[in-house]
């Protein structure tokens, strides 16, 4: 169910952007953020979603980060679309991450449009959204600001920080760049460094956000607009990533969309054209298109090893973290070779590390979605950090 | 090289559509061409170009049937890029298809925009363009005007017919739809039928076309325009699936473009960006729009065994034709499971047929590469058919 002004075509995630209804955390011209791109960012805000309850000894809290279209609102209804959560799967009483013991915290990451500053949000120099204003934001700067959060909580270590796809780059960032304050790490379906075949994929969204003449130089705010055929065309090719061939093949095949025989025509007659454009569809209606632009650039100049002397396991060294890498057999997304090079970073650091690569037919979507394996994973991972970190 | 109306961007492909730089053979109104879709096309043309010379018994007729984006320029060079034939590492005097051996026919396809009838020719009854007026084009569509062609030619039997990707398609359907007219059949790098994946993509390069408001409902050569960033946009999607990740990375890997560091920007800091922007430029100069929508949709609509019951081996039942059958095991667009499951259905009537599966990084896009393998393969089976068929 999508919410009236949704329902109009009201640009609702403009709303969230600058007054998100989640928690908020803002961070004034004293407290700048340092970004890669050379600028202190001031004033700037992080929204959030907690979940559970931080111990005395705050040394409860698990960090889920989120991924490219994804957002705080990981186990609550969402805010715009009416759906729940991202992550219920795996998120709440009893679940894998059970918030009956775990203090669980999801921010928005910056440059998103949930309420974390980012294209959307109004700058306030000029009163107006950045658009492109905004400085490109990377990976580094997400985390970044991540444990500027965390210093505002009061939390010091997390108990684990997890996510799958950009969170999981998020997480080896985490690791990488604050290896004393991360407890234990679960980077899922992801890489130390976006490939070039990934990066492609990427390009190609961008350029059909910006061929279409609705995104204005990404000005369309101002001008009442949005860019949703383009933004549209970039989730559908997205989308074919996100999944596999033989889960296309097992979901849809070749079977027709409420007819009997095709009409040769360029109408839907195939079930996954008809899923695609209504993935696009539903899309836009949540999506800024800029904040699909900085997202995707931030993803395509992650690159741990080049940060490190191009030694990925330079980015672990002494690192004390207990980690648990996760991969999908059919995610062309982000292969298993790409954690395999990751354990092999961890192993060369005499790391702590368990391996998992889950036979599954879902794609790089199984992160998402109902595979026991994966949870089944993450519970007795976390069950045995615990009893290492001496959680009751 | 482009010609110097393509460098100023004026529609030369348009002309090329009526009054085609090539032979060119017209049907009238008394041979109408019967379509899938139930429509008689008539009048109608095939722009074709040949190679070598016609034997006296007429027995070493090779057809050769190109890809989505190729033509009937296969050996010579191009008249709108300058550029040379696409195959001409494959076809001339002493390559794999010699011609002085063997007399070559290339048919533009109908639907096409090098000559042959298509959406951008015009259409006698309103002399406009067709545009989305003609009716949608099949495989079979192309093979039965191709048919029409070798009759007008007094070829009765073909020595050969090959072609790759969906012009591996048009072999198959030859072979199925006229058994006693193709002595041996290539099909490469192919399917006989097209994949939910493969239909996904072509929905999303049709959908990046419309989307563009130069599209104008397919009018847009009346408008003296053309939609050039939609176009470009699904170029860049599909060129990324001719390639393969491991061609990607060896290729481009994520090295910058031009500079020393990333420019925290929306430029085209990677090669590949600037490689596939390159790619979606080049395109929009030399293909029309419109047929790529039509034949994109002839390949989805593609499905030998639907059209035989069922059951493929039901396409080639009695079949005397001698087959090779060849895939390479980095085409993530026809991998090699779909080859396997042409040579199933051929072993099941029977048939005389060859696999060879060639070790190539180069993805799809390797039957128009320099990859020895593929033409040792060819020459070999040539060489072999020949000497059944009688040839000197």
């Amino acid at each position: 169910m999508l919410d009236a002004a949704a329902m109009r075509g009201e640009a609702t995630p403009m709303r969230e952007a600058d007054q998100p209804q989640s928690l908020l955390m803002r961070f004034g011209a004293d407290r700048p953020l340092a970004m890669d791109a050379g600028v202190a960012l001031a004033p700037f805000q992080i929204a959030y979603q907690t979940y559970g309850t931080l111990n005395a000894d705050k040394s409860n809290a698990v960090l889920v980060c989120h991924a490219l279209t994804g957002d705080q609102h990981v186990a609550n209804v969402h805010p715009v679309t009416g759906k729940e959560g991202w992550w219920e799967v795996m998120i709440g009483p009893g679940k894998p991450i059970d918030t009956d013991r775990y203090f669980v915290i999801c921010p928005n990451v910056i440059g998103a449009c949930m309420g974390s500053t980012g294209p959307a949000s109004t700058n306030p120099a000029t009163g107006r959204p950045y658009g492109l204003d905004l400085p490109v934001v990377t990976i580094p700067d997400m985390v970044r600001a991540q444990a500027m959060l965390i210093d505002a909580l009061g939390v010091e270590t997390l108990f684990c920080v997890i996510g799958g796809s950009m969170g999981g780059m998020q997480v080896l960032q985490w690791a990488a760049a604050y290896p004393t304050r991360v407890f234990s790490a679960i980077p899922i379906a992801t890489a130390s460094r976006h490939s070039s075949q990934n990066i492609a994929f990427h390009e190609v969204g961008r350029q059909a956000v910006m061929a279409d003449p609705d995104w204005r130089g990404g000005r369309y705010h101002e001008a009442g607009v949005r860019p949703e055929k383009g933004l549209g065309v970039a989730r559908m090719a997205a989308h074919i990533t996100y999944l596999s061939d033989a889960a296309l093949h097992a979901k849809f095949g070749r079977r027709l969309q409420n007819r009997e025989a095709p009409t040769f025509s360029f109408d839907a007659d195939f079930q996954i054209e008809s899923y695609l454009r209504h993935q696009g569809r539903a899309f836009v209606q949540r999506f800024d298109a800029n904040t699909y632009l900085y997202l995707t650039r931030a993803m395509d100049y992650f690159d741990l090893a080049a940060d490190h002397g191009g030694r990925l396991a330079g980015a672990f060294k002494d690192t004390r973290t207990r980690f648990c890498v996760v991969s999908f057999t059919s995610d062309w997304l982000f292969p298993t070779a790409e954690s395999r090079a990751v354990v092999h970073a961890l192993n060369a650091c005499g790391a702590s590390v368990s391996f998992v690569e889950i036979d599954t037919d879902k794609g790089h979507d199984a992160f998402l979605l109902d595979v026991p394996e994966l949870f089944s994973t993450t519970r007795g991972f976390l069950a045995a950090a615990a009893r290492a970190r001496g959680l009751r």
